[in-house]
């Protein structure tokens, strides 16, 4: 039977944590997670202590079903934005885009605080941070390992490294007047191939300072055991890579720098020549190059243009593409239309990653065209080709074991995950009434012996961006978008003679994915005629009211396309008075 | 490293295959596959010797992103069309829609020919005919293990049971003047709790009899290892009955009615009674009590309103809305939408399916919002309380080595999977050139020592469902509706004097799906002002024509609004002559 951990909505809570002597609300810390507490990405919390606040994250949503046609979803910062004198920090814990992509569209409105982030993702930020014409150059302070700093009167900041599929991930201790709040970022157990845990003693010793509230990661929390060690991916990567008597295509996430810079290392030894191909792929090695992160010799990575050079065996090809993205990488190898790339009889392909929930028929497909052009396909559902960077059930309880904190407030992931993870936490030692599952823009309110989730919320609704516009498509418009999608429109335009209410012309009717109407010339006609009876049986002595032939049109127009077809394409009509 | 399984578009193959001695046109037995060989879905084959013609499954597919507001895909029946005097039997093999759902869409086209098929299957295809209103009644033989059947005058029947997750699912040994073909239909080893596989015996005098062509399912060909017990299943969620202290809310697709059957055993066992919810899912218990394949006592079944009478502790609901599916009976309980059932603290949720790739988010939506409301939540992914239908690959090899087949022509699922089947036929001892891996629509030509896959082709393409109309729904329709879901579109109306080329009144601008014009009127204005340039960059003496307008309008208004937003919503350009 699972612990009872109860809502924040759920009233026993806010009495059972209620502080003994309510202080005054200037010494109270408040916790304010923006988003990635209903999702799984636009990661983004807030502390506010008086007048000062540290932001922790900065990332974006990748749009969804629910979100036709959208760029990108990114935290709303509209409790922000009038506070933005007060903001002291921003920690960025590592350079994945759910924790940094919104930087670019959201650093200036915040009056371009100071960012403290480690030298990989500071180089990662700064250089998409180009790619925006109108968006400022950021201010970053680059930290490491250790690394402490007292930002503003009331918080400090010590910086430790956590394991995470990039290098320079960070954790961080904020310490405050009401003690440590500590956020690992996203983050796994570093296991050796004997199944010996890494790193312990860095979280034991961030649990000794005392913790307040653990703020932790919930993406795996449902996934029952340890970390697969990536000592063992590694392994099981370099057999098949000996096996393969052809090519090898590996597609793996290009944020996975950690294990891209293995595989490259593993190439090496075995004598291969790496192709990396990918926008975003070659710039994510690029810069690991330049930093030292990938230490590969002087022609191990060789241009796409002289793979002809090498004989099949000698090929390693690291692409983009792994989740049958259109126009990425493998995509654009799969279609042919890659310059220099294509598929043949012999290639080994690797696919190095999971499949995000929502990509499973892209992939199927893309490894349809792959066999069929004769790839031999390996996956990591055969064979342990692939971890994840997000640490299971049974790591996170020992997490919780050796953090002790006060509290726990799950984050990353949806409600169900982070129920998961409170079960995880109690687990580890912490009693039920001590996990705190919030929602976005819901706020906390913390003293040194409690935590309040408040009845107060700030926005945290979606803000989407689509091309230029950032938030200017909202519910109504993604809605008609759903619509449009499943049954299609039809436009019907009457030209409507003022003086007497009658149609002056041939009613105009257009139809987009609905029926293709020039097959369909006899149901256009009843649509027309329709219309003309609409307009007919209209008294010739009432005054002429657009509005209410435009409600005629479509309800009758709806109803008439309904019974002839059973479907229910937006009706848009149009009254052309002249 | 993989065999070398050719596809059929290569041309050793061909050349391999060669009879010896051509032999007449008529004594050459063809399989065609319409549909089930590059999806999931949509399963049916027909065989053709001579004059006569039997059609094995009449399934259909489910719509996937790529065809929205698509009902269903059902298979291309051009081919068979002009033949329908020539069909001497229909084979279903079992009661699962992609192998039963096409039926009353196509039954009646092909002369409404004999269906030879289970009893349980006959109950569930008879019941949905009558949802039909204009399809035919079926002429149904009902068979069952060992029932032999000559149609016409080159076929002979056989049929055998297979385990499968319904009830009466068959295989059939097609006796033809060139040797037997063998169809499993889907199918799975059964095992016992202690491993030990049943009805392998079959499999082998089925073999024994001498097999020219094993026709095999493919959808799990991919899975390593052999088929989890039913009997752990079942085991299983004894186990976590027992453990639940309120409700149980149990959801599985309503077509696993062998694993339904047994659960309700359990529950009866248990001394609770079974509330079953979802359409679906109570005609299907239905069906199954009347024929006897359910044996619950009375009393045990209770209608949803009696629920209350019953403690928690001794209530089971079985629901449909496993996949998320909105409108689904677990979908309408956990929306608040139900008459009679809301979730509640305590009650516990057992997903006993797999989920199908593409419905990963609205599951886990679904997953979040019943954590939300209190109920803990168990999945197969944790523990075993699910397992397919479909053999994975030891399971398929060893069925290659019991059945010995000349040749193997892997069937239902995607080419990867197919070629992956191909892959464990050659593990069972088949050559790998006598892997047969077609396409939909290719014919194939056998003699009694060759499976030559001809350059011949039937049309396959989908044949879409969607409301009343059966194929209107085509190509450009679909892609107008993919279009309109990512930006939404833009009409754009102006009305013209005919005599002078001039604009007689402001343009008129409806928008759906791109931005929420009413936020937005500085843009409005100025695509109106574009729409008048437009016109008035149009020379005077010029006549009007307006298809050159509408093109204008088109492409300079889309660009316009490109270069403004970013977004290339469909331009639909009117011009109204008056």
């Amino acid at each position: 039977m699972a612990p009872k951990i109860k809502r924040e909505s759920e009233k026993e809570n806010y009495s059972h944590n209620k502080p003994q002597t309510p202080k005054d609300k200037g010494e109270i810390l408040r916790i304010v997670p923006l988003g990635g507490l209903e999702e799984v990405g636009r990661n983004m919390s807030y502390l506010e202590y008086k007048d000062e606040i540290v932001i922790i994250d900065m990332g974006l949503q990748f749009p969804e079903e629910e979100t036709p046609g959208i760029d990108y979803i990114i935290p709303n910062i509209t409790a922000l934005e009038p506070k933005r004198k007060n903001i002291r920090a921003v920690i960025i814990t590592h350079g994945h885009y759910d924790h940094i992509g919104a930087i670019p569209y959201l650093v200036g409105k915040l009056g371009n605080p100071t960012i403290y982030t480690a030298k990989l993702t500071k180089a990662i930020i700064e250089k998409r941070q180009e790619e925006f014409a109108n968006a400022p150059k950021l201010n970053v302070v680059s930290i490491e390992d250790g690394y402490k700093a007292k930002v503003g009167q009331y918080f400090e900041l010590e910086f430790f490294s956590v394991e995470h599929t990039i290098p320079d991930s960070t954790g961080v201790s904020i310490k405050t007047p009401v003690g440590n709040i500590v956020h690992f970022g996203d983050f796994r157990i570093d296991y050796d191939e004997a199944g010996e845990a890494h790193g312990l003693d860095v979280i034991k010793r961030v649990g000794e300072a005392g913790v307040h509230t653990f703020m932790c990661d919930s993406t795996n929390a449902e996934e029952p055991g340890r970390t697969l060690s990536e000592r063992v991916i590694e392994k099981n990567l370099e057999i098949l890579f000996k096996s393969a008597e052809g090519r090898i295509i590996l597609t793996t996430f290009s944020s996975m720098l950690t294990r891209i810079a293995e595989i490259i290392k593993i190439a090496e030894k075995l004598g291969k020549k790496v192709v990396i191909n990918g926008r975003s792929m070659k710039d994510n090695v690029q810069i690991s190059q330049t930093m030292g992160y990938i230490k590969a010799k002087k022609g191990t990575i060789i241009p796409t243009e002289e793979m002809h050079k090498h004989k099949d065996d000698k090929i390693m090809i690291i692409t983009t593409g792994a989740q049958g993205e259109s126009g990425a990488g493998l995509m654009r190898i799969v279609n042919g239309e890659h310059k220099h790339i294509r598929i043949k009889e012999g290639d080994t392909m690797i696919f190095s990653s999971s499949v995000i929930p929502g990509n499973e028929r892209s992939v199927q497909t893309l490894k349809d065209n792959l066999t069929r052009q004769g790839a031999l396909v390996h996956q990591s559902n055969i064979i342990d080709i692939h971890a994840s960077g997000h640490a299971p059930a049974d790591d996170l309880t020992m997490t919780v074991k050796l953090l002790k904190p006060k509290f726990f407030m799950p984050i990353h992931g949806y409600y169900y995950m982070r129920a998961a993870n409170g079960k995880n936490a109690v687990d580890g030692g912490l009693e039920p009434e001590n996990v705190r599952l919030m929602d976005n823009g819901q706020v906390a309110e913390l003293t040194p012996d409690s935590f309040q989730v408040t009845g107060e919320n700030v926005p945290a609704h979606y803000i989407m961006v689509d091309g230029l516009g950032v938030g200017d498509v909202g519910e109504i418009v993604l809605r008609d978008r759903k619509v449009l999608a499943q049954e299609g429109m039809v436009v019907v335009i009457a030209t409507i003679d003022r003086k007497n209410g009658r149609i002056l012309k041939n009613p105009d009717i257009i139809s987009r994915g609905f029926i293709y109407l020039k097959e369909n010339q006899a149901l256009l006609d009843e649509i027309r005629n329709k219309i003309r009876s609409i307009v007919n049986r209209i008294p010739r002595h009432q005054p002429m009211d657009p509005d209410y032939l435009k409600t005629l049109f479509r309800d009758q127009v709806g109803q008439f396309i309904y019974s002839k077809t059973n479907r229910r394409p937006m009706v848009l009509p149009v009254v052309i008075e002249i």
